[in-house]
């Protein structure tokens, strides 16, 4: 049988995987705006950031209620403490994708993509955005197995994000300044993306098996 | 008289201001490293790191411990909270500079900064500077007054990270893509480092105001 307290607790992680869900919209519907050049697909992903930032504000409230009224200890605590952090990543990480959208509104008619890094950008948003629904499973089932499975799937990002600048810095590079300063945005968002999600798995391992969690710089 | 709590609430806040201190320290070293082209300065900012992380470690520990033991409420739990974010905001701007000693150090014996470059990427390094010194003097005093001030800070950066662009995106750039991305990530980096200083001051006046702070996107 579920108390007051963990039936609060089912809600704040409801509310977290519905952000997290929305933040995987984001970055995939974002990615196609700036592979399609599409402005108004961009407009919609920088217009559904809002919905997010009010999932946030309402997590943070919720817990902060919590906190002052149950007077929480151990696990429960570290649960309400978690979710003050989860919910600034999952913030973040809708920032970071609002950012990739405003790249595809930016260059507008064009696509801000050159073709010969269509295949890469495409793999960058596809592993961000599997990434951010492993993400939303583990919060919502506390698996750490899938935990730990993200934990790898960040190596591929950085070696995207290494093969990025491979052909931006080649010497056939004919796409200029802008374009470049673009990519290299693009994929530093990319990998910040990334790590938070990492960042986001690390907290449920320590929640699940108290183990803590390595910190990335 | 002041009773244990206060006095744990006052040695966290030594702690963060220690910590803001660090990065200070961090932010002013890594710029000059650039600028100088000086990879064992670059080294030290790099080494120094640790500490900022060992901090945030030791800030987020005792937090735990007097939300488990002393069940605050009000006003000392939302001290807290903000503790356990503040934090986590100069551990990132720890490592955003770490990021700029770390371009230092990579493109050593070169400068990575072109001449034509040069005080505006100083000018930025001083912006970034002095705002993380008022926040660490606006967390200790809890002096509402200077945090304000720290906000409109903020614009100088934006107006300094514009005319960055501006001059890498101008015809007569002659210093290559290489260079071109260098500086775009270091004005991310310091763009960062001031938008983080300014979510610690919006913390701090909400803490002392009760006024909810507004989020940047």
């Amino acid at each position: 049988m579920r108390d007051a307290f963990h039936e609060q607790l089912q809600h704040l992680t409801d509310r977290m995987v519905e952000m997290a869900n929305l933040v995987e919209v984001a970055v995939r519907e974002g990615t196609g705006a700036l592979l399609e050049a599409d402005a108004r697909r961009a407009e919609r992903v920088i217009a559904a950031d809002a919905q997010i930032d009010r999932l946030q504000s309402l997590v943070e409230e919720r817990t902060f209620e919590q906190l002052a009224l149950q007077q929480p200890v151990a696990s429960d605590l570290r649960a309400l403490v978690a979710a003050l952090r989860m919910v600034a990543d999952l913030e973040r990480m809708g920032d970071l994708a609002e950012h990739v959208a405003k790249i595809a509104r930016m260059r507008y008619p064009e696509c801000a993509i050159p073709a010969e890094l269509h295949d890469t950008i495409a793999e960058m948003g596809s592993v961000a955005e599997r990434m951010v629904h492993k993400v939303a499973q583990t919060v919502a089932s506390s698996d750490v197995t899938q935990a730990v499975d993200l934990v790898s799937e960040d190596d591929q990002m950085d070696r995207l994000r290494r093969s990025l600048f491979h052909i931006v810095l080649d010497k056939d590079w004919s796409h200029g300044v802008e374009a470049a300063i673009d990519i290299a945005l693009l994929g530093r968002y990319y990998e910040r993306i990334a790590d938070h999600a990492v960042s986001m798995a690390r907290r449920v391992i320590y929640l699940v098996t108290g183990d803590v969690p390595v910190r990335s710089s």
